[in-house]
């Protein structure tokens, strides 16, 4: 069989090891030139491939190829374009086969979330359906970890890791002042409709009274009057206290407890704010002066403090979508299996794209303490192999030494597309 | 001479170094155990000193002691309490006097900004007049990096590396996804009146077109068509536009762009919310999706990407302030002087304290591009030394492993005082 050439893109919201993902997807692809050709990236995700705005990784030398190893982003661009249904965006769907056909590519390989996995499923079935075959292999991503089939998704343990450490150090820092200043910090986090990253916040605490004291998780609606009741409890007995917050708290009725009023492109509520709401909240009951800090993208692009668990499972997810095509595997994503908590033990597994495509995991109930204000023993059980290990980039003049592609274009051969 | 003890108190805003200048002062100390009895440090600052709650660090052992230096915040506890002039607190320095002499304190450090070299200043004086000798050495502390007479401030060089570092990483993300989501970034830090940290962030841009585009400083009055206009081009000539911005920002009478309302003990207006004012203006007048992050405290507790310059100079002044004091210097502070850019080359000075007191360093009109929106050479050759080199913390289970000491209390000799 004649090698075909392989298609990657990266989708969505970014993260710190996403390019881990590349580099393994990459440079597991070099070692089978017979079989696969060169490996085209999509300039901006997927719109790179209804545009034929195709990145030719094969400029690239091995060592900037192994660079992206420690360079957090998305090295070719990403964008948030959902596919919808073959009915409804029957063009697009179409569209990309022209463009798999017209440059010969047998291989595509989706690096994202939810969306994308069902992308990945949806294409598929059209390459099924247009008789042009295309192996197709979703490769997980995102730090909501709300993927469902796989014990983690790779971004998520650096994130966890970055809140972790920076909610200790805020902890210590406000712990020396709150005698005559600061009393309340609050933490704002990412987490829309899953509590995961304000969950890792709370492995800063390993004692009583250590911070982070509150935890607030959209899973949890707000309840003011309980919340105020906790911190003065807090500040009573330690002399402060240290709140981390999802951007997603939600009331009883499911209203936001703070939206900035902005829609993405999928139509979610662009948020920000919360924590100074509910900072400004314990300022008002309660008088105290308070700090607060809104991580926003540093949370998920802080690749200098990146786990080294979560480094070594974006790549082996990588390497591991190109074995699978190669073995013929349609239409799978590669997980990660957990055999052991400690020490955590993980090999790689498979999943069907059908049953992960729009499935979206919560974090499980017993996680959270029964007052809803902290995590369980459980949750610290599954969250602490995920931040385990350190992987610094190299760095230059004081600074991380990440890498810039050149990202030259392939030439086109086919006419526009109006997206 | 018969050995005396000494008083170490930290005071202002603490750092993700300041607990490394206590290392170097209290290791020193030990090594002189004929001239130095017990070093006793301030719970809460120049409060524990008023209020005779005072922490045995005798009781502290060596390897604890060693571990300070690379943990972060006030291990004793800081305050933000000023004490005024001699004649409007008489009984204050009546009182630190009295203290001193129930405990046979000879030695007074004060670890701290400008208003804690002031109070050393004035210490010096009053135990001349009251006839009970104190030798009295301040200590530079800062953050803000604006005392005279040194070439930097420790603590500064660790916000900056955490800045750049965090400006970069969050210019690679927002430079992915771009193209069809988040088009404006801005990170707002620290700095009421000087810009020294939002010139830190402008390390990150090695080359034109890199983050971060625009940096909005104190120093220059904010006019928001001109600010708007940048902006625009930025985003028409490379897709995105990255801001950096100090909390002080303000327009050209004077006001800042945005208040808390909050006053904290100083008299000092409570800021933060100015990264989102200067966000949403672009998304009202271009139309764009934007993020903000605001670092507060993280910026100045992140001890787990702290400068090894830093470090250092932190550990080397607070083993000099002992030198200082053994050598009889009365009412000094030990400097940091700056031998050569690069290589980097520095020596321990000293300066009197009348001389640093209530002196603030502004940043020199020439840091500052001539259209007031970046940095120029000249202030890049000052700021790249000051974040060279890491010195990460060991690390425990995935998290940065700080030390908390006993901070055991020294037993009263007299009665209360009202603060």
């Amino acid at each position: 069989m004649a090698a075909k050439n392989a298609f990657y893109a990266q989708s969505g919201g970014v993260t710190a090891v996403i390019n881990a993902t590349a580099c393994g997807l990459i440079q597991e692809a070099r070692r089978y030139p017979e079989r696969i050709g060169t490996v085209y990236a999509g300039r901006d995700g997927i719109i790179g491939a209804l545009t034929e705005d195709l990145i030719d990784t094969s400029r690239e030398s091995d060592a900037d190829i192994a660079r992206l190893k420690y360079t957090p982003s998305g090295a070719f661009g990403s964008c948030r374009y959902k596919l919808k249904s073959l009915e409804e965006h029957k063009a697009q769907y179409e569209r990309l086969i022209e463009v798999f056909q017209a440059h010969d590519i047998g291989y595509f390989f989706y690096n994202g979330g939810n969306d994308s996995m069902d992308t990945a499923w949806k294409v598929s079935q059209i390459s099924e359906k247009l008789g042009y075959p295309v192996v197709c292999v979703g490769i997980p991503k995102t730090v909501d970890n709300d993927l469902p089939l796989t014990d983690c998704c790779p971004g998520f343990g650096s994130v966890a890791k970055y809140v972790a450490t920076s909610m200790r150090e805020a902890g210590f820092d406000v712990a020396s002042m709150a005698r005559t200043s600061t009393k309340v910090f609050v933490l704002e986090v990412m987490g829309r409709h899953a509590g995961w990253i304000t969950a890792a916040c709370g492995l800063a605490s390993e004692g009583a009274g250590e911070p982070p004291h509150i935890l607030l998780f959209p899973e949890v609606p707000f309840d003011p009057e309980r919340f105020v009741a906790r911190a003065k409890e807090c500040i009573d007995r330690y002399g402060y206290c240290t709140v981390a917050v999802s951007e997603g708290l939600a009331d009883a009725s499911g209203k936001l407890i703070a939206e900035a009023g902005g829609k993405d492109a999928f139509g979610h509520a662009q948020l920000g704010g919360v924590g100074q709401v509910v900072a400004q909240l314990l300022k008002d009951r309660l008088g105290h002066k308070y700090h607060w800090a809104l991580a926003d993208y540093l949370q998920r692009s802080a690749r200098h403090i990146a786990s080294k668990t979560d480094v070594d499972q974006a790549y082996a997810l990588g390497k591991a979508a190109v074995d699978l095509a190669l073995a013929g595997k349609n239409a799978v994503m590669p997980t990660i299996d957990r055999k052991s908590d400690s020490p955590y033990l993980w090999e790689i597994g498979v999943a069907p794209l059908k049953d992960v495509a729009n499935v979206e995991r919560k974090m499980p109930r017993d996680f959270i303490s029964d007052d809803g204000f902290h995590i369980t023993d459980t949750c610290r059980a599954y969250l602490r192999p995920l931040i385990e290990g350190e992987d610094p980039p190299p760095f230059r003049g004081g600074l991380p030494d990440y890498v810039r592609l050149k990202n030259s274009a392939v030439p086109k051969k086919l006419g526009e597309f109006k997206l």
